[in-house]
């Protein structure tokens, strides 16, 4: 498990970064739901430096690559890179998984939450660089550009997204044994994206975690339609200067034991002619289960509810109910799995408190879904639980292809990055005739519950 | 191989009408190009009798069962079944699939499209009653109603359908050795289908051939967004009376190198305020390969082409571009497939010389697909060439989940038959992450020919 370390434009980031690049980028950015929604791509190439253009202004700080293209070309081992980055944000969560491994799941996933918190939020009054080095690549806006506004809302959101995808990464890099490849992808206008996407490793089908970040100008019309509320925004000559971000991952696993997990965290900045800005959050994470496992079910929902609870006692109970009714396959009356908590348009009291809410939301991910993978990790399965695991899916990319907003909105954008946007589809599914689980078998009863939503907590 | 004859009322018909029945039927007819748009059901349970209340109106004919619940019910084989019918649409049928497996692929086809037409002509001037027993259930229609009429074009077309139908599952039958299981139902607001699927067979992954016919009244809005042209229907009160029929099938096989095959011809009547009646015809049959066999391709062209010269020599140009621009993943750049024809709202030169085209384009089904299915049958493939079939069937589902106009009809019609509505999903599919063949490979020059639609005659 050799990672390599790249630094300003060396040969290796060259090779990542021509690999990342061979398709690239305009589009517009998308309020949706899906993995990737906000990324769009055009298909011309762009100069390799574009690409790495953030490592070659003096920044003279190393970052790792997790591609498959410069694997042996450092003898350093992950940990030691991991501990010469010092990312804090980064080793915690290879601690967390460390930890799962050995104490009890649901304690675990306690320790998960709390224990390395401290650190974490001392060390984001610390250095921007410093908290760069644990990226799965260097983020999308300059780091220069960063430091500078350091105190803006969309640099700690920037860095927020950073962090939540590198965490993530590693701590599935961790109980797989495979490593993401990571595509780095501009759009022309204005921002990018990292796509980081592992497929056919020991525990995951298809592991996919991307961040975007674009900007340009909205049109008043396209404004309005990305609020979900609908607000009428005033441009100046109709155009609305924007920035929109995101992180966004769907993990589907081997063993139909382990569900599958969606969560999407974003933000919004529009500028209105007199120069004041709007600007919102959205975001969610939800759980698909093959297999009600209702141990599972009070974790994943106990410890998002324990997040929102932070922030407002109605947070939990209003974005459940909002998720129960997002993720719903209409025409087969199912809802797509057994939910979590989705909310949009998101703006008072004050963007501190939000991007606080959004904080702790984005924190909670490793520790609802990593102590439910540990625990099945070793669950054995039959061939018709593997069936059912792809009628399930099926349904997934019925969700997918038919309802979320950010797939359709993607697919509806020319030149959008349609790999980023179809990241979220499972490496395969099933769709049987007709097919209807007997009475009584765990398959009813999964199906039971995505019929009448429950109340998991 | 022993098929039952059921009469009237009799235990066997009891079994599977129950079975066929299981869920049952109301909803909205639509225009779509997908399997089965207008079927669309409700799951209320009705009396059995409704089931087989056309074989009790004293027409003492025998019908044939195609289900599994009533296979060892009688010692007659299929074929004394059909000799005994004197079906001779469907023996026709079985001949051609007979032929096809001792001669030259492209010769049998043309012994198909000629040989068995003029028995047929001749027949259709014959008894409904003797007609219907070659199909793979009663019509839709009562056969009283169906034989009162019998000039109509509704009951011209109704017997078409039905009996292509039962040509083209009697052709797959033959070359798979599987059985179609047979599912009628109702619609509560009048007509009702009859879905036929065979899955998992030797031959074929999934083979759905589905016939609707149903009737009720539209809105002034319903019956303009049911014509392609859109044009504006005047009823009394607002209501027009309606009915809407057709055939539909996608077939998904096994083996890679043999493509996958959609049709749907479809027929449609609204009756305006004052009395008189609009109709119109549409369809299509298009071939979606895995990978490029110019012969095949030539083949498949050549079929359509020379049953649309039959009736204008614009027919084929015009129609083969039409299902070009139809059959397209905007998202992808990509054709479905590699095309055929597509009409709609077809109404000139008038009614008799638009069905008698119909009529050729669905005879061509068998002749179109079976020379090829066969020709393939024995093709040694790799585990490579088995996923880029997958990767291919992805591309297949996001067509009908995100584009076909039936699909999106009929899952946004409350109470659709949702099972003959997605019955044109296969059973596997697959999604890989920046899928891209090597240049020079057999994949690549799929890709080049669904980038760059071709003529193929």
């Amino acid at each position: 498990m050799a990672t390599i370390l790249f630094y300003s434009v060396n040969k290796t980031a060259q090779t990542t970064a021509r690999r990342c690049l061979g398709s690239q980028l305009k589009g517009l950015a998308s309020a949706g739901e899906s993995l990737s929604p906000l990324s769009s791509a055009h298909s011309r190439s762009v100069p390799l430096l574009t690409g790495t253009r953030w490592l070659s202004r003096g920044t003279k700080v190393r970052f790792m690559s997790h591609g498959t293209a410069g694997r042996s070309a450092s003898g350093k081992t992950r940990r030691g890179a991991l501990a010469l980055g010092g990312a804090a944000a980064v080793t915690a969560a290879a601690a967390v998984a460390g930890f799962l491994a050995n104490t009890d799941h649901f304690q675990r996933a306690e320790m998960a939450t709390r224990v390395p918190r401290t650190a974490k939020e001392t060390e984001e009054e610390g250095d921007i660089l410093e908290r760069c080095r644990g990226f799965m690549s260097p983020p999308v806006t300059d780091i220069n550009v960063l430091q500078e506004r350091k105190d803006e809302m969309r640099t700690k959101m920037e860095m927020l997204i950073m962090e939540t995808q590198a965490e993530f990464c590693k701590a599935l890099e961790k109980v797989d044994g495979g490593k993401f490849k990571v595509d780095r992808w501009d759009r022309k206008e204005g921002g990018g994206g990292i796509s980081c996407v592992m497929q056919d490793g020991k525990v995951f089908e298809k592991a996919g975690v991307n961040v975007s970040v674009v900007s340009g100008n909205l049109t008043e019309e396209a404004a309005k339609q990305m609020r979900s509320r609908g607000k009428v925004l005033k441009g100046k000559d109709g155009k609305l200067p924007f920035v929109a971000m995101g992180v966004s991952s769907v993990i589907h696993p081997k063993n139909p034991h382990i569900p599958t997990v969606h969560f999407n965290y974003r933000y919004f900045e529009v500028e209105e002619e007199d120069g004041s800005k709007q600007w919102w959050f959205g975001g969610g994470t939800d759980l698909t289960p093959v297999y009600i496992d209702k141990e599972d079910a009070f974790h994943f929902h106990k410890t998002l509810k324990d997040a929102c609870d932070k922030h407002h006692p109605q947070h939990y109970p209003d974005f459940k109910k909002w998720c129960d009714r997002y993720f719903y396959v209409r025409h087969r009356g199912e809802s797509r799995g057994i939910g979590g908590i989705f909310f949009d348009d998101l703006d008072s009291p004050n963007q501190e408190e939000v991007f606080s809410f959004v904080k702790s939301c984005a924190r909670t991910v490793v520790p609802c879904y990593l102590p439910i993978v540990y625990k099945h990790l070793n669950d054995s399965f039959t061939d018709e639980e593997k069936d059912w695991q792809q009628v399930r899916r099926g349904r997934y990319v019925e969700f997918n292809l038919v309802y979320d907003r950010g797939v359709k909105f993607g697919l509806a954008t020319p030149g959008s990055r349609i790999e980023s946007i179809l990241m979220s589809l499972p490496l395969t599914a099933r769709w049987e005739y007709m097919h209807e689980p007997a009475k009584g078998t765990r398959e009813a009863e999964m199906l039971d519950a995505l019929r009448n939503p429950k109340d998991w907590v």
